[in-house]
């Protein structure tokens, strides 16, 4: 360990994501051995009392109240990017120009057009990228992953995926960020359609066509602000319009010939936090709960007979991607050990040379997903993938 | 019970939903009183081997080997279809024109102008009219209904329904009628899609526009039979062409504003017989799965804080609908049951001379709902309720 | 079906097994095939308007107000005894001595020599007996025997076993026959600790030794009668003294090695009819929860490593016993059809001369381990099954 | 967060719990604020190629190869023993006399003499002193006790509870310090029963008296040692005598009238870590599942009519004791945050000059029943925890 070269992080933006983050760069070296290790240098935001307090709390050693002095910097090696979605373009491709390598939160840009140039950028400049779909890294859905790579399932036939979630259903809640397309592009569809989209294309594969709906059932709340977590505070007095999505639900085909169903809201009472999934191959079956992210079902249809049935395996085992670092076998982790995970993943890659997925190529894909479904709320009518136009080119 | 008027019916067909409904009219008395009584009068089947083992078995007093013989007999009352589709309309028909009170199976017919015949057959010769729709008669589905019409749910935003089976995956089941279009009308579609969109029918109300997709997985299939229950017998020798869907999925809106999902498929291994459904609404959610049938899991968001969670709620008691005529509480029910709380109703309308739902209005805007599906797989679409022309009429 | 042979039953009581038992005799032909087949003959009760009504609405042929005179009619072959315990002695052994076939509720006997008798007089008057342990028939309990019977668990280290109700908890539930040792022997003790070490012995042989503790938690109740099901009427005024126990636990070393930890209680708020197992062995393990009757869940050790999980299984195949007579997989089916599994064994043995498990030995060892456990709360310390001295002679 | 005090730590041991601690003493600042902050100060190990390895890879400032040689160090404030259980009582013992506070884990000691011995020391050196029974401190767990405590269960009248493991079935597995009575003291018993019955502790109150019996099913095994987490190798050649249990099940007594049974084994094959309980109150119940900790099932039995249910509490919600500190609701924390909860009690005794429970007073309570458990064994006969002569004096 002693010997494990520093990637030195400067991290723009601090609240939610920021913390997710500073954690995992923390906890990093003490659950796994990396060729390098991540230090954590500087973190930037516009208040400087709070940036202050913040980089205390979380072990920053020093802080920031401009981003751009951050990329300057002589000694970051590495930019990672938790600030709201309009921010990310611009930081990523400045970055990228700086020769940092880039790690970026989801959903990449606010639109194709954004997150190609981002893409083009990290590519020109040679830099290591990744795109921070944490989910992907749960030990449960890395089995799964195993699993559908080593034939398992068979022929994939279907995926059908939810992502729900009830923080918003108060209509006083306020109209945060998160809640202004401006500030984000979409509501729940890039917020949270995009972690099912992407687990559907790194456990399916590409998309091919879909078809989609969208709501906003609140139309109009009081203005506030995000305070940490999924947390927010009102501001006295006036109402602003809520211009994005409250859920969002698509049909989709996939290249492979298989068939996805999905669905994303923030109007689903008692589902906390209810990403889920079922996949359904010529030879089995998964499903997978974030809410019981450890545990994985599994059915396999050469089972003999009888004694067939969805199997619930803990994957906190040796067995299991990842979990090995942790504890014994049932002794369950949790949602930050997703960004543990994938952190390992991205030191293996600035390590090495290479952009470990998902990278800004997936964060493209995914953008052309998210934009496509809005294409087809718009014409009410099935959009190809090849369709979007610009997404011919990566 | 002694005094009850007894109602004689006729059934033609004797198969799984033929054992289905006969065992209901002889467990019925049993378990409630009821103002008329079933008596199994007749059964009809083509063949005379078959229908007389069949009769035999299940109790009926007499047979036919032709439906038309039965709907002569003056000591038959109701009519009760078990056939497959591409026969309900005219026995259904010739039924009411005979002054005889008709249940008929799900779906109500091979297309909506056959359905819209059949509904205007029971209407004008005035007899009592039902379609077997027995999932709405568990008593947790009743009880999700008492849940919602008394406003515990508030405002409905969203519905997501599967039904998920996966009893033909091996490409060797053989070409049974439930896959041949002239037979069936549809694969997945009518047949299993059609109970989760009449749940939501009758649980979140009429459909306002829908768009789908539909596949058949396996093109080809050796030629066969049913031989009971949903099991098959090859025969030898040749392949023949499956022209019917293997899965068909829908987004849709209601004329309420809530949205919907849904997902019927044959192909999903595992789910033997997965037919559930969650609800959100503004003041509370509900999920229900055909294979826990008994549980309903109910959602409260004025539940204390800290206190919330699905409660899973076991509807064997007193409080339940229908639930109180069977066994104490946490001793449960099972299939046959819905349709024994089925013709509880049927012999109350027959009585009081009302149709109960579902009946075949039901089964016509069930049929619009399918068509209407089917027609945006086509036209790859949104179609409009209200464009389904026929439609209007009833 | 026609030529069977007809068992004309004559059934003493009509509440809430007497409900169970009629059922089953009148569905088990619809569903099975036997040799033998039940007539509803006769049912007996002292309240000669109640005992009409119960006739009329479960479909007895006649009723009597005597037992006695039921067991001296001719027409009848088989005796049912569906009475409070403390008259199960007296009936069963003067029906075997008229020489009919005789079927008894659980416990046996309000003691271990009363039981010896029963066994004494069926024995030696060569009739068929059975007592009746319902749970035993479910078919994923039946698929579990069938496992373990396999070797599939290997050698058995572990049962834990709950019987877990809620529905006396009320401190103003009132004194029925069930909470007054006179009539019942005892609470919970015999009336569902019974069923638990029934299924522990089915499944994983004879008992050793026992250590066991009671307990009367609401010592005092209103005077009131049951009602049917679990129900119960209060009787205007006075209180009475609770002489039986709301909860008995005990644990267990069988004669093969394995230890059993079992507890029965009426005071477990929630649990409605929590009958749970879990049975651990080298190669496997099992869980059942009468709640979820249909389910089984399998462990098994020789998985392959990282697919290590226990199995939901829907015992609802043609692969699971008596399930290939009801319907397709996944259709599940409920608490009366262990009783209808139960009498088709009973018909099978009559038919073939031969006592079925579970029988009144079953009933004769089963009231062995129930005096055992009081035995070893007088006596605050173990007790040796061996010990029971009249339990020597069977 | 800059001025906290520092709490200079040294720990004894580095395995598994040694793991577990290091990572809290880490995370704990990150999650929490509290008024004094632990340093990872220095390490003790006997092996020093290993103990060095360790003190790099987990983040001590030093290490040392005797653990005396910590306690004379000036620059450390607290030790913590994470070594076999042979050793706690002698290191405990010094660094109380040092003046040093103290964290052990569990068992506190050998027996109760032992336990009475460092429970004594610490006292008279006034110094600051926990057990780690750190289960008590899953935010579901310390939401129960929060339920408890409001009376929102009303009296208790059972608790049942297991910990069901199985890394030990196989016969290969070596004879590891964990299966020798000279290191342990006991196996199963000491090991998991502890943690069960300190629960009960917890959240039901003290035992009054006990009966149980324990088991070696296993009686000889090779040889071998630990190598972290529950993980071992085989050394070469020899066999030795299992002399200790591998299960333990006990029935219990609580002075508060209550009734507890409770099983602990490691031959529950599928049982990773079962670490469950159930409590039954007059007015409602809870259930806990280590496997899906952050999950706690609650049943009121003042939930309406119809609506009575076990709820589904994921409890990480700021009402949540614990959980407001890490993610929003819905993001699952781990077996880890157990240990960091813990820590943050320690802090604040330390810091405000108390001894937080479970403190060495509760280890030797916890260590009275385990060796009431034992005598009951012995005796074959129910012991009274006021009979543990040497526990009338704490």
């Amino acid at each position: 360990m002693g010997v494990a070269k520093k990637i030195r992080v400067g991290m723009v933006g601090y609240r939610f994501m920021g913390k997710a983050h500073s954690h995992a760069y923390r906890d990093l070296p003490f659950y796994f051995d990396t060729e390098v290790e991540p230090v954590l240098q500087a973190v930037a935001g516009r208040n400087e009392v709070e940036v202050k307090v913040a980089a205390d709390k979380m072990g920053w050693a020093s802080y920031e109240t401009d981003w751009k002095r951050l990329i300057e910097r002589k000694d970051i090696d590495l930019i990672d990017i938790v600030t709201p979605n309009n921010t990310h373009a611009e930081i990523a491709i400045a970055a990228a120009e700086a020769g940092k390598h880039v790690i970026c939160e989801k959903p990449l840009a606010m639109n194709l057009e954004q997150a190609q140039r981002m893409l083009h950028a990290v590519r020109k400049n040679n830099v290591v990228h990744m795109i921070c779909h944490n989910y992907r890294f749960a030990p449960a859905v890395q089995f799964a992953k195993k699993l559908i790579q080593e034939g398992r399932l068979g022929k994939i036939y279907h995926i059908r995926a939810t992502y729900l979630q009830d923080w918003i259903m108060d209509p006083n809640f306020p109209l945060v960020w998160r809640l202004r397309k401006e500030v984000t592009g979409s509501g729940t569809h890039g917020d949270i359609a995009a972690h099912i989209l992407d687990l559907a294309r790194f456990l399916v594969g590409e998309f091919d066509e879909v078809v989609g709906m969208m709501e906003t059932f609140i139309k109009e709340r009081p203005i506030g602000e995000m305070t940490g977590g999924l947390n927010a505070k009102l501001e006295a007095g006036s109402k602003g319009k809520v211009d994005v999505d409250d859920t969002s639900a698509f049909l989709a085909r996939f290249k492979s010939g298989a068939l996805g169903v999905f669905e994303a809201t923030r109007f689903a009472g008692g589902n906390r936090n209810g990403n889920r999934f079922e996949i359904n191959g010529e030879k089995g079956s998964i499903r997978w709960d974030l809410e019981n992210m450890n545990n994985l079902q599994v059915y396999l249809a050469d089972d003999e007979p009888g004694l067939q049935g969805f199997r619930t395996i803990n994957c906190t085992e040796e067995h299991h991607p990842f979990a090995g670092a942790y504890w014994p076998a049932g002794h369950i982790i949790g949602y930050e050990h997703t960004f543990i995970n994938l952190m390992k993943e991205l030191m293996n890659g600035i390590s090495r040379g290479y952009s470990p997925n998902p990278n800004f190529e997936d964060g493209v894909r995914n953008q052309a997903v998210l934009e496509a479904v809005e294409k087809s709320v718009e014409t009410r009518s099935w959009v190809k993938l090849e369709q979007m136009s610009l997404a011919k080119n990566y």
